[in-house]
């Protein structure tokens, strides 16, 4: 028997409706790439999301057209996606810190119709242009009076174009189960793949997003994604923020850390998120100058895991809450988020801060499992590590023109992290699966490694890898960078190293190298260095071959 | 195009389910029927839900039949919802408070084959069970101990009962438009009519419900449903509460002042909600033990409208936040709360409470539309009166077992309440619409009119009416019930009253009575007035005529 309410399908353009209708005179402050701070609503921006819609629809984009966008975060960017989805186009957001050549790939397997640039990447795009060929029309999220002269193919200022529609149009009306959003994962091997987002994911990855133990939203709310719009789906927040009727503070292209800080403090921010770059940045300039954050309140950390001491230096110097959070493109992109537990109500100091390293616990909508190889579930002590994999609405079942099957055969999606999950249901990442080091039938952890390596005064940075044993399948092989003019032996990083660590995780050998290759986004790039080291012979394995 | 995206559907048990993995230890608290206070947890709540699950399978329960329950909130009744959602039967709640005849009429109605009900009701069932036929068993929510000897068909303890299936069972796969639970509405003219959720409309309700400008949930509220699971789907908080990973305290059959004190103390609720007169009743004991509430921190007020009072004396003398809501049985039923927007942040004293008057503004997933007798849109000023038509996910769109089309042109359901929306998007309730006057074309709140009537020191009950006018339709009537030994004289009523509404919605006469007519649940009769003044001739009318 069915249910009698309401077919109320979940779209994404209803959410700006919410915020247009309940909270339409809440502000979307920007910082516009032409320099000036930029200043509209909700309401303004649902009418001319509309005209987005219109003029599109007037260009010929239909259901499931993909529509590139090459922008910072700006009220333009924002009011675009709404526009785009609006009529059940799909936002395609790429992300311009990738090599060009990588650029041109993704625009030519998603086939976007229309690209839609800010006018940092006019250049860059100019110089691609002939190789995206399924790109009709190149619109510059500008004004007339910014405009430069190109030769991008039927050019026009974001701003004439939409003027040209009056905003007399309704939305279209689709399955909540059609596509509205692309993003590209930029895997270190092989060609990106594309996660196609459907309204009914976005709607919920943004109720889910919005709970008290994820983000914690509310109208009195002023939150700032840092996070790009497109770096996976801007964790949400272009959804979060007007489902919620918070005020949006968009910060553009400027990243540093004065730039940062004068939007939070102008703009009283009370939440932000962004990968702990940018927080490092903030940081240091708050110590070079002495400022301080009276208005923000929470500060979510994902992308990357959050250092122990930042976390500290937030917390105790400058009383923000930090919320360590971890996700994937392939998720929407939040799994899980460090908020407290009542379990743990009350903690202070280290104890607080061993809490804060792990990544947290999801919220309704994200299933989790840690299995071993052999798709066993693993207990849940904290200490057992296993392949994390993840079900739920908002979660990726395949890629964009890919027929390959991703998910286990209980519909789990592997995130190719490893982790640990605590008896309190606190998730940690330990490793990248194709990073651990499988000794003996045993996984070692080589970050827990690395980074325990890293704490050598002598040493700046280090990698830990796993090599080929006859006995034990792999072992750890430790490569450290010194620091200038340091020097060291393989058995004083060994002392170092041991009791903090068991014995049977102790690298069998440590080398030191000039220099450690990373990749475009600055990590370590194990690839390479399991191929210089594939060959490489450790003490006593060929005693044991 | 669709989105790549899981199929995850939004089924009730995930929301147990969650709450077992990630949050397995946190706390059910109950006061018992048969005494004592009862602890559990979630995790041993989804090992039992299970087990009912199991052993209503065995029953030979299927898809979509019913089952009724005759219960307190207690872990009992929480276990069995989700164990009778779990194979997709569906939970009936029966309020005990309706003569017995109208629980005969419902039961029969929904041909519910199973009953579950508390050791209270256990008389009025045996009184009732030959006009039950579709009942094949009843199960006595408490153990053997207390089990008493009964004619009850087939009647087994609870315990009993659940203790002959092991728990090793699946929750059964289905659509998530699948229907999960019942509710009949008491209208006051007709048949009670049954309202069906689904499985997807209670879980987009919960999350809703838990967002910022909801009940902002979290893990670390207690949260204590005085409402009843038979009232109006419990505000939701049965789902909501497991769902966020907040602890569930339960308060049994006792709502006086003093054990609802003793539930919120004894167990440091930080959440709770529940109808006016609960509050009346807890206000009084605080009044008359001189106790306070030191970790109550917010009360959500609905069902009826908060007094300005009671929001004046929980806020400022016990420094509990009053969430104001509004919503009905047909909304699953939250509508909209009355939390407090940044437009209105620092606002103190009267302003604040003339702020909390109103019912507030509500969730994403809820729309509102307030329209005249022709259906056009009324203006958001605050001051115009409109049926208040809602539309969304978690509305009905249609009765159990009644083909009327209850939905407008625009797929809008009329609440019958009749209200304004101010610029700000908060809605305020007038009026019921069959109780609204209506003269010359302009609507008169009679609930306006009575609360003004009622602060003349002499009243000490009034009700306004409308009645037959030949120019204007209708005008309004004043009945009054005088306080004992006074006298008063229309004219005295009136000039009370003039200057603080316009002075064409002033009564057109007063009439002094005895007695006015209540409900079973002590709203004034309204329709009994009017047909006892159905003839009412008012000065002035004949010589318009």
């Amino acid at each position: 028997m069915q249910g009698l309410m309401q077919d109320w399908p979940l779209l994404c353009h209803r959410i700006l409706d919410h915020a247009a209708t309940f909270h339409a005179g809440r502000p979307i402050v920007s910082r516009m790439v032409e320099g000036p701070m930029h200043r509209t609503t909700y309401g303004e921006a649902r009418d001319r999301a509309l005209k987005v819609a219109q003029r599109l629809d007037r260009d010929g984009i239909r259901l499931g057209d993909r529509i590139a966008t090459l922008a910072w975060n700006t009220f333009r960017h924002f009011e675009a996606w709404y526009g785009i989805m609006g009529i059940g186009a799909i936002y395609h957001t790429v992300n311009p810190r990738l090599f060009p050549e990588q650029i041109a790939w993704i625009v030519n397997h998603a086939e976007d119709r229309v690209m839609m640039t800010d006018l940092t990447f006019v250049p860059l795009l100019e110089t691609l242009a002939d190789r995206l060929p399924s790109i009709e029309r190149y619109i510059v999220l500008t004004d007339a009076a910014h405009m430069p002269a190109t030769s991008l193919k039927n050019a026009i200022p974001y701003e004439d174009w939409i003027a040209e529609a009056d905003g007399d149009f309704a939305w279209r009306s689709f399955d909540e189960n059609t596509a509205a959003g692309m993003c590209y994962t930029s895997g270190t091997t092989g060609h990106p793949k594309g996660v196609l987002y459907s309204h009914r994911s976005n709607v919920l990855h943004s109720m889910m997003a919005s709970m008290g133990d994820a983000m914690g939203v509310s109208s009195r709310d002023v939150m700032m994604p840092v996070v790009p719009m497109f770096h996976a789906n801007c964790w949400g927040i272009a959804l979060t923020a007007p489902m919620n009727g918070a005020t949006l503070v968009m910060p553009g292209m400027k990243m540093d850390g004065a730039s940062i800080f004068q939007m939070l403090d102008e703009n009283r921010v009370t939440c932000t998120a962004a990968v702990p770059t940018i927080w490092l940045m903030l940081l240091q300039h708050l110590e070079a100058t002495g400022a301080t954050l009276p208005y923000l309140r929470r500060v979510v950390i994902g992308g990357s895991a959050c250092p122990r001491a930042m976390t500290e230096k937030f917390e105790k110097k400058y009383e923000v809450e930090v919320i360590h959070a971890w996700g994937m493109t392939e998720m929407s992109p939040l799994g899980s988020l460090c908020t407290i537990k009542p379990d743990y109500a009350g903690l202070t100091g280290e104890a607080l801060l061993d809490l804060k390293v792990k990544q947290g616990h999801p919220p309704f909508g994200v299933e989790m499992r840690i299995t071993d190889d052999l798709g066993r579930d693993q207990p849940w002590d904290g200490k057992t590590f296993g392949r994390l994999k993840v079900r739920g609405p908002a979660v990726t079942r395949a890629y964009f023109k890919d027929d390959t099957d991703i998910l286990d055969e209980r519909g789990f999606f592997d995130t190719g992290d490893v982790a640990t999950i605590d008896p309190q249901g606190y998730m940690q990442i330990t490793d990248r699966s194709k990073d651990v080091i499988k000794s003996g039938g045993e996984w070692i952890s080589s970050i827990d490694l690395e980074n325990l390596a890293i704490g050598h005064p002598k040493v700046a940075e280090a990698a830990v890898i796993g090599v080929r044993h006859p006995k034990w399948d792999e072992r750890p092989l430790l490569i450290v960078v010194l620091k200038k003019d340091a020097t060291a032996e393989k058995d004083e990083m060994l002392a170092f190293m041991r009791g903090k660590v068991a014995d049977w995780w102790l690298p069998d050998d440590v080398v030191f190298v000039e220099e450690i290759p990373h990749t475009a986004t600055g990590k370590i790039q194990k690839t390479a260095l399991r191929e210089r080291f594939r060959d490489y012979i450790l003490p006593g394995s060929v005693a044991a071959e």
